[in-house]
């Protein structure tokens, strides 16, 4: 295409362009740019590591998967269809991979200024070589050479994760997978370190619709009677037990609200028994995953699984993309969160143990100076996690850091999470972290408030050595 | 005067004053400050344009509508009726004009940094020549200066319209008025473009005051027997068709909340029974207001017109300023809003209608990037409205931007509203609008997250096109 | 030793690195450097001016009061023991004052970026004129250095104060306080001005353990029947007139809600005669506290206190701590706080008396633009205070401003209150506040918002000149 333009990622990208500022930022990032990657949260599928197959093209690895992209081209009027994504019961549209792409080509330009247009650049470029923007004149140059690379052995999975420096990473499992890609790996002899998490989820949420079935099957799994609360407790521990052999150092609890609560045995076991029955109120279910919680720190002290929390998204909001397409499909949507009295349960119980670790989440912005910050600028256990999913933009990076700096520091966060499926974006997503941590306190330096030196060893413990110390890795 | 300080616009203002941002802004200005002017959501007078008299004076003009202005004296110590507000009985207090537009002059120093100094100055400056600063000492010459323009031909308000460069405006009415200075307008032969808007808050809110008389009015003209629910729903159909004959594109629901509801047949009626009776109780009001959105979103997939939807206002907050001036009087305090579980029963519905378009506005701004962002980004029928009211200001358009552009991006925004009845100030709005959104994109372009010829398509977008799209103009 | 870095204060510290900025910011800092301090709200203890004795040593001066401090070190798993924190029940571990410097000093690297630190670099440089940076290499020195500076004459707190440059200081006090030591400043002849405040909660809050015992103290020092409504309202009356004799220009509440009542005499009977009861529920007490912050506002048109409200934190949040050392141990978080429905009964009463001044805080950031700023710009007795508390780093100084100068301007604020127990930092708080301050309106010159001279006007204005009229000093 004569058309094409040139597609670059400047060296300076995300740092200030106030001269100062742009200079410090630059020194700052040249200790960090090639540091390893810690990936202790985040999504990828663990069989790809294990089986090492090639992805089978730019559609299905780049654009499918990607609910952050397909999302907004749904947005704009594409219909899922039109891209191939998988249905609810399993079906997807007959729709040619190459003609999805182009699809996605053609709208390129409605990511202007968003995280994935940069994520996907770099991956673009970087990943790929491509020299040219993505647009409809550049959509076939762009599916032909992904779709080959992809058939290389050099693009890989294991030949991937080598390539892009990843020292460690963790996926997430329900406590009902066998883990039997981690074992596989582990049995390879292939040097990656990747581990598991453990994702109680679906045996914590009565309002799952699958929850009485993962019941019965984590019963079957572990041997316990789980329709009783001690029994139900042990098949846990159990499994926690089983997931720290294979490498978990975090358990991760995705829930509508932060609720915490501290039952008496007998309280729960009452509550239990109702939730159990399947006629649990949602109140009772909102009980039972905030007992569930303080459960899990209980445990933590026990076997020192780091405990994270992710609360405040509604799930699954556009009710017929639902029943049409399933869970997942781009349509959680974040909601306002408290923290303060939701916490103090667990925090009366645990608040003060030495040994316990609590990462904290959020999706509302509006905690972070005001109830996040404070909190982890106190309690010894608590930790934040950085900004999470809709705020992980070089903007949402900003604000977490403006907004918790005065009361957390920067010694009472965890560093940065991908928290991604989007394997081939990881660096990129790190690279945009550290660039904007660069960029935070190159502004400090340059407004005389730390010194240059005092910069250089907190960018290098943001990109590396906090998140190892949190994750105990 | 010696001492009148002199009044410039600068051609760089509202610019970041970085050097390399500065350059690109400047180059992106120019290519959107000769745009035509499209404002398809705002308050100005028919009547103006259909009778076109000569505005009174500077105070009758600048002062006395502008609730800005005199909310700003007001919260000073300055009595409205010092400023000659007109009270709710109609009458006014005895006030020169002259005398309040000195009152105003000796407090201009109040507004420093606040939008109304930006948008007087330039209104100041550019319409009427002005080349000195307001304040005490040149209060008369403002006065007189203003007072005499006003009497010329070329200040009349379509000469005004014409000089403004306005492709399009939009005003606001409710179902009651007649459009009779439409017609008029529309009979003239002018070619000045001024279409209606259909606003029917006042058949819609059971608590408003003048609600029975409003809907008996209602019935009045459209013969319908607006007090059985099916007869209300179709003397909406009606006038929503004469509105369109008008010119108008879209509804527009100022509500205290964003709730909706999909109530069956049967439970409308009951409900519409006991709101017709006078006794619903507030619970009882909130509902009727929610299921109308729904109706009204049910109507535009028929006729087309794009929704609005204006929440989270506590009006007329000041009761004893109520009693004495009535509405309007610069006493409306936004609240919290909450949209994620208030419009479920409106998208549900028709979230995913491809006909269909939801315009949503905030006061709260914590909603941008938590709830309006995500949800933009995902509905095929949802758009955001620009900063609002509160926040139209420079650093309001900022924060509107970067906490939406994440998941939003660009392209589920709509550019701009300028909203207001202070008819002067429009070019003074829509420069402060371009001028930031220029300011926005220059950032991203000397940050390298987007490149120039891209960031000059954005902005020609958000000026002209984006508008015109979103408001089928 | 060898390692120790240097420490300086550079002189453009808090600037924006943009030249053009700075230099703005650098010529409005020098009109307000040297400003005498206003402090009109703050925790010094006034037996200190009384007494006029040496502090201690540098744990005891600046670590052991200063609940910052030691959340930062608690929160990264630092005993309160080892810093030798008094407990509840008034003992102390036998910690050496050295050895608990030497535990903080080694992780003052936790404070980078925070406000504690750079008050605390302000204190170790010009005040203790320390040339080396804090750490563990040079905590003797420090311990030794600011230990033997503080048994020196420059040292006392008189001299302390008029080095300072301080104007007028308000402490604040409780009803049952006696006021002995601001007797014995009056009548020392020193003619430092040390004025007192009223803050009632003791005897306003029937959730504090305390509050019996302190009701009945209050009915002892007034002499009233403080156990019936009417007598409870003249002892607060009497004490106010008392402490307006000592000075107080102002009233102080520290609420957990904004809630305001206006009860019905007959009404506020019957709640009073359930508080003093010991059995009104947590909705009562809710109520009666909302009921007296409307009773002190009717005082304050008899008597011209000024009323503030500091509304919105859980107190004491950490149990365990709580339990064994007792309040204000760092562990108060704040909550999401509302304003506009909370104020309307105050406000429906005494919202327009132009005599009187209610000055509003927060710990909600969401509410600056949303309702605080909304409100300040309308009503005649509402001014906002500064940044509070966990926002009054540079950052959420920053906040303060740009998402309350649309709607209340820079006049409806009222300049700075370093609200503070830590003597010493006391000019560095002023001068961070005014450095930013400074900032903000160098950025609105350099995009030409305003011009230089505004800009001067409303620096000193701030600095100086706002805050004695807000207080009436």
């Amino acid at each position: 295409m004569n058309d094409a333009k040139p597609l670059a990622l400047h060296p300076d990208r995300l740092f200030p362009s106030d001269p100062t500022q742009r200079m410090i930022a630059r020194r700052l990032y040249l200790q960090v740019a090639g540091l390893p990657i810690v990936s202790p949260h985040g999504h990828t599928d663990p069989a790809w590591f294990a089986q090492d197959e090639a992805f089978a093209n730019a559609t299905e690895l780049l654009l499918v998967p990607d609910h952050y992209v397909f999302r907004m081209l749904y947005s704009q009027g594409v219909p899922l269809d039109a891209l191939g994504i998988p249905r609810a019961d399993g079906s997807r549209a007959a729709v040619d991979p190459r003609a999805a792409w182009r699809t996605f080509a053609d709208r390129f330009h409605l990511f202007r200024g968003t995280p994935s247009s940069m994520w996907l650049n770099h991956v673009f470029h970087d990943v790929f070589g491509l020299r040219v923007r993505l647009d409809a004149g550049t959509a076939d140059e762009y599916y032909d050479t992904i779709t080959a690379a992809l058939q290389t052995p050099q693009f890989r999975p294991r030949a991937l994760f080598e390539r892009f420096g990843i020292e460690v990473i963790a996926t997430t499992e329900s406590p009902l997978d066998p883990l039997d890609h981690h074992a596989v790996i582990r049995a390879s002899g292939w040097k990656g370190k990747v581990i598991t998490a453990y994702r109680p989820d679906p045996v914590v949420d009565p309002e799952h619709e699958q929850f009485p079935d993962a019941l019965r099957r984590f019963g079957e799994i572990t041997g316990e009677d789980v329709h009783s609360w001690e029994g139900y407790l042990r098949a846990h521990r159990q499994r926690r037990a089983f997931f720290a052999s294979m490498g978990a150092t975090s358990s991760d609890h995705g829930h509508p609200t932060c609720a915490t609560a501290d039952l008496s045995p007998a309280e729960a076991r009452v509550l239990f028994a109702k939730v159990v029955s399947g006629r649990s109120t949602p109140d009772e279910a909102e009980l039972f995953r905030a007992q569930v919680l303080t459960e899990m720190a209980a445990m933590s002290l026990d076997d020192g699984l780091v405990m994270q929390i992710h609360p405040g998204c509604y799930r699954n909001h556009n009710r017929g993309l639902f029943e049409r397409y399933g869970r997942d499909k781009g349509a959680d949507i974040p909601l306002r969160t408290e923290y303060v009295h939701a916490l103090k349960p667990l925090l009366d119980r645990f608040g003060n143990e030495p040994r316990f670790t609590l990462i904290l989440f959020t999706l509302d912005e509006s905690t972070y100076s005001r109830e996040l910050g404070p909190l982890a600028g106190h309690y010894p256990c608590l930790f934040l996690g950085p900004a999470w999913w809709f705020h992980d933009a070089p903007e949402g990076m900003w604000r977490f850091r403006e907004q918790t700096l005065a009361t957390a520091g920067f010694y009472n966060t965890i560093g940065f999470n991908d928290d991604t499926r989007a394997f081939l974006s990881i660096p990129a997503r790190h690279d945009v972290a550290r660039r904007i941590d660069c960029a935070v306190l190159a502004k400090l330096v340059a407004e005389h408030r730390i010194d240059e030196d005092e910069a250089t060893d907190v960018a290098i413990d943001l990109a590396y050595h906090l998140p190892k110390r949190a994750y105990r890795l």
